[in-house]
C-alpha cells in the first residue's frame, strides 16, 4: 500500500519484507484452510467463517507490522498501481517486489503444507466460471479503489491495516470466487493440493480477471479521489 | 453520516459516491446471504452468523472510504436527518443523494445476482409482522441515535465507520427483522430472491417502519445531544 | 466509566441517557439471544457465539456513544465505584444513576419480548453452582479492573468501549457464568423466560456475587494503579 | 511487550502485574475452551472458533490494561527479549518477571477449573508431531517478530493489544499446533486436563521448540527493524 513514505532502507530488506510478508500471508490462508476442514469437516460454510476470520485477523497484523518497511504490498496489483503513480528509483523498487511476493506465496504455501504434514502437489479445484471470474473482478476491483482512496485520503497505516483485512474478511463471503484477489497469491495457492487450493488453469484465468478488476478499480480510484486530502 | 465538510468536490463525484457505496453495501449484504445459505444449508443461525459478520466488516469499510466524499450516508434517513440539519446547497445535495442510492442499492442486488449466476427475480419472502415492524423502528431510531450522538460528539469517520458497521453486526441479532433500518438498502433487496430478499408488500411496510423509527431517533438524539461537544 | 468529566447538562438529562442505555443493552443481550436460541436449535455453543459476539458489538457502540454524556456506566457496581471517587454533586448524581440503571434494564427485557411476540414472563432457569457464583465474582472483578485501570491510565472513550466490548465477549466464554457482571441487567434478565433469562432466587446470588468481584475489583485496581498516569 | 517506559513503581507492582495477567490469559484459554467443549460437543472446528475468538479478544484487553506497568509481557520468551535489550535494572526485572508469569500460569489454569467445578489433573493430551512443532516454532518467531517489529516503529500499546490479540487470533488456525507460543502459559495448561491440556511431555517438547522460534523471531526483527522509526 502507498502508505507512507518508507523509510531509507536497502532494497533487499525490501524484498525481504515482501517475500516474508505475502509468505506469511499464503501460509495463513492455507494453513487456517487446512484447519478448518479438519476440524469441521460437515459444514463447509464454517470451514469458511473459520477461515475467512483467522485471513482477515492476520492480513491486518502483517500490514501493521510490514508498512514502515514497504507499504505493505503482498500483491502485485498493488505494486503496479504504486509504479504508475512513481518514478524514478521508487518506481524500479515497486516492480521488483512482484518476483518476491510470488516466490513468497509459494513459500508460504509450502510451509503450511509442512506444518500440517501434507505433501507438497499441485492443487487440483477448478474454480472458474462466469460467476467467478466476475467474484474476481469485483473483488480486486474493490480491493485496489479501497488501498488507493484510504491512501488519498491519508489515512495511517493503522487504519488502513485493519480496514484492508476487514475487507478480505468480507470478501470471502460477497464475491462468488472468496476473493483471491491477489495475482502472487493466487499462485501460491496453486502449490497447496487442499481447501484453499486453486488448478494453475484456474489460476491463470483467476489472474487475468485480478488484472481487469486491477484497471477497473484504478480507474475508479482515480476517478472519485483526484487529490490527496485529510480526512477526518 | 454528517462526519465532516465534504472537501470542494463537483456534485457529480457525490452522486457517484453514494451510487457506488450503497450499490457495494447491497452487494455485500446479498451476496454474503446467497453462499452463507448455499454453504451453510442446514444451520440458519450460522447463516445469520456469516451474513451479519460479512456485513459489518464491510460497512464498516466503505463508510471509512467514502466519508472523505459525501459523509457516507448510503440510507435515505441519514440523508434526511442530515437535510434537517443544514441549510441552502448542503440541503439539496444531501436529498439528490436518495436517488442516487436507491439506484445503487438496485444496481447492488443485481451485481451480486450476476456474481451468483443466479437469474433476477423479485424476491418472495414476507417478512412483516407486529414484531418485525417494532424491530425495524428500534433498529433505525438506535442507527441514526448513533450517527447523530456520534457526530454531534466530534468522533472522526475513522470511529464512527467500525461503531456503525459494529451496530448493524448487533442489530442484525438483537432486532426481530434482522435490522434492514435502510429504505435504499430495503428497496434493494427486493431485486434478489435470496436468503437476503424481501417481497415488495414487505418493503413497503419495513421502509414505513424506518421513516418512524428514523423520527424517533431523530428525536432522542436532539434530545440527549443538543450541542456539539468534542468527546474524549 | 469515569472517563472524563461529563460536560454540563441538567441531571434529567443524565438519567436518561443511564436509562436508554441499560435499556438497549439488556435489550441486545436478551434479543439476540432469542434470535441465536431460534435459528441455531441444535448447537447450545452456537447460540452462546452468536449472542456473545452481537452483545460484545453493541455494548461497545453503546458506552461509545453515551460516554460523552455520563461516562457510559449502564451498571450500578461502576456507579458505586465511581461515588466512592467522587464528591459533592457527582457522588449524589452517580448514586442516582442505579435506579435508572434497574428501570432501563426491566424497560429492555421488555422491549426485547415485545420485538419477538414474546409474553412477559419471570424467568425460571436456575443458575447457581459453587462454581457459577465463582464465575461471577471472578467476572465482576475483571471488569471493574479493567474499568478502573484504563481510566486511570488516562484512555480515551474510544479505546475503552471496544475494550469493555470485548472483554465482556470473552467473559461470556471463560466464565462459567457466562458473565453477567451486572446487577442492573442481571434484574432485567428476570422479566424474560428466554436463553438469557435467570431466575429470581438465581438472580438474588448472583447479585451478591458481583457485589463480592466488585469490592475485590475495586481493591486490585486501587493496589495496581494508585495514581493516574498517561499510558502511551 | 517493549511499549514505553513502564511509570516509577516498586518491583512488586510488577510482579503482581505478570503474575495476574498471565493467571488471567490462562484462565481465558483453558476456561473458553472448557465452555466450547461442554457447549458444542459436535464440533471440534466450532469450539476452536469459540476458543480462539474468546482467547483473541481477552488477550487484547489484558495487553492495553496492563502495559502501562510493565509493558504486558506475560510471555517469558518476550521478558528475554526484552533484557536482551535492557541493561542494569530493567534487565534484571524483565528476567524477574518469568517466574511471576509460570505462577501465574499455573494459578489460572487451577482457577479455570474451579469456575468449571473440574478436579486439578495434570493434562494427558499428547500433542507433539514434526507438524506442530514446527507449528510452534512458526507460531513463537512471528509473535516475537510481531511485538518487536510494532515497538521498533514506535506503535502505542493500543495499537499493539489488539495486534497482537489478532495475530493470536489468527495463530489458533494457520499454525498446526494451535499456537501456544508461550512457555509460562504450555506449563499452565499442563494443570488442566480439559479442552486445552497439554502433557507434561508435550509441554517439554512445545518449549523447547518455541525457544528456537523465539531465537528465529529475534534474528528476522533485528535484521528487518535495525532501529526505531516513526510509523504512519
Amino acid at each position: 500500500m502507498t502508505i507512507t513514505d518508507p523509510p531509507p532502507a536497502p532494497a533487499w530488506r525490501h524484498l525481504l519484507a515482501e517475500f516474508l510478508g505475502t509468505a506469511l500471508l499464503v501460509a495463513i490462508v492455507v494453513g487456517s484452510g487446512v484447519m478448518a476442514s479438519r476440524l469441521s469437516p460437515d459444514d463447509v460454510g464454517v470451514q469458511l467463517l473459520e477461515n475467512s476470520i483467522a485471513t482477515a485477523l492476520g492480513l491486518a497484523v502483517l500490514i501493521l507490522l510490514f508498512a514502515p518497511l514497504t507499504g505493505a504490498h503482498f500483491n502485485p496489483v498493488v505494486s503496479l498501481a504504486e509504479s504508475l503513480t512513481t518514478r524514478g528509483a521508487g518506481r524500479a523498487l515497486a516492480l521488483g517486489y512482484i518476483p518476491a511476493q510470488v516466490l513468497g506465496a509459494i513459500g508460504g504455501a509450502l510451509l503450511a503444507n509442512a506444518m500440517f504434514g501434507i505433501a507438497p502437489a499441485i492443487a487440483t479445484t477448478e474454480r472458474v466460471t462466469a460467476g467467478t471470474l466476475l467474484g474476481e473482478v469485483v473483488a480486486t476491483a474493490g480491493l485496489l479503489l479501497l488501498i488507493l482512496g484510504l491512501s488519498r485520503a491519508g489515512r495511517p497505516s493503522a487504519i488502513i491495516a485493519p480496514a484492508v483485512g476487514a475487507y478480505i474478511g468480507a470478501a470471502y463471503w460477497f464475491t462468488s470466487s472468496t476473493s483471491f484477489a491477489n495475482p502472487a497469491v493466487t499462485i501460491g495457492r496453486v502449490f497447496s493440493d487442499t481447501f484453499a487450493g486453486i488448478s494453475p488453469l484456474s489460476a491463470l484465468a483467476f489472474v487475468a480477471a485480478q488484472l481487469v478488476g486491477a484497471a477497473v478499480g484504478f480507474a475508479v480510484a482515480t476517478l472519485l479521489f483526484p487529490r490527496p486530502t485529510i480526512a477526518r
